[in-house]
């Protein structure tokens, strides 16, 4: 069986609090799939980074990475900063099998889950 | 019954683009209740943006406003700027009820979506 990886593509800040929903849902991905290796990475401004993550992977011989934007809206960084980092892991590693999907605010039982989450938060909140 | 609203508090960001799931997330969450005014508003980058939004809001006698910030990572914008947004409209409507609720992403609800929504992917482009 192919060593396969997911990579949680998260866009970083400056204040070490924004990583912790992140870590949160490394951390349970992980426990729900333990076959499947499951990293975070970020953009900018937190560590780890892309190539880094992927260079460790490779490393390891993991074989085949699927990279998940942990991102709401899709603008520049997804349309056309990650596609440009992709792109140089492919060549750099041309037997590695690379997916980059869309980002998760594109799937609807992730919206369901955020309107569900508003709704509640105005209930307890009359 | 008081007149209440609820605002998706977004980002913002260049690419027309990145508006796309805010957007759909207003029109899912306005439809599934439709007895709670439901607006967008963003930080920056896009219009319209929060001071104007609660001014409409006020304008048509809404009483309580309820601001969920569709951010997953609490960092800087919702720490410092969100509140000191905030504290400015407590003072121009002191009558108006407001509650800032945290980010959709300290939700586990929306982490577990995300986590699934990132699994299937991976089981989708194995």
């Amino acid at each position: 069986m192919k060593k396969q990886a997911l990579i949680l593509f998260a866009h970083g800040a400056r204040a070490a609090s924004w990583a912790e929903p992140f870590l949160r849902l490394q951390k349970l991905t992980q426990e729900s799939e333990p076959e499947l290796r499951v990293e975070l990475a970020f953009l900018e401004l937190m560590q780890p980074q892309l190539p880094e993550v992927v260079k460790k992977l490779v490393d390891l011989s993991y074989e085949s990475v699927t990279i998940a934007p942990i991102f709401l809206g899709q603008g520049g960084h997804l349309l056309r900063d990650l596609p440009l980092m992709v792109e140089e892991i492919r060549q750099q590693y041309p037997a590695l099998q690379i997916q980059q999907v869309a980002a998760a605010g594109e799937d609807a039982g992730v919206l369901q889950a955020i309107r569900d989450y508003c709704l509640r938060a105005v209930a307890v909140n009359p």
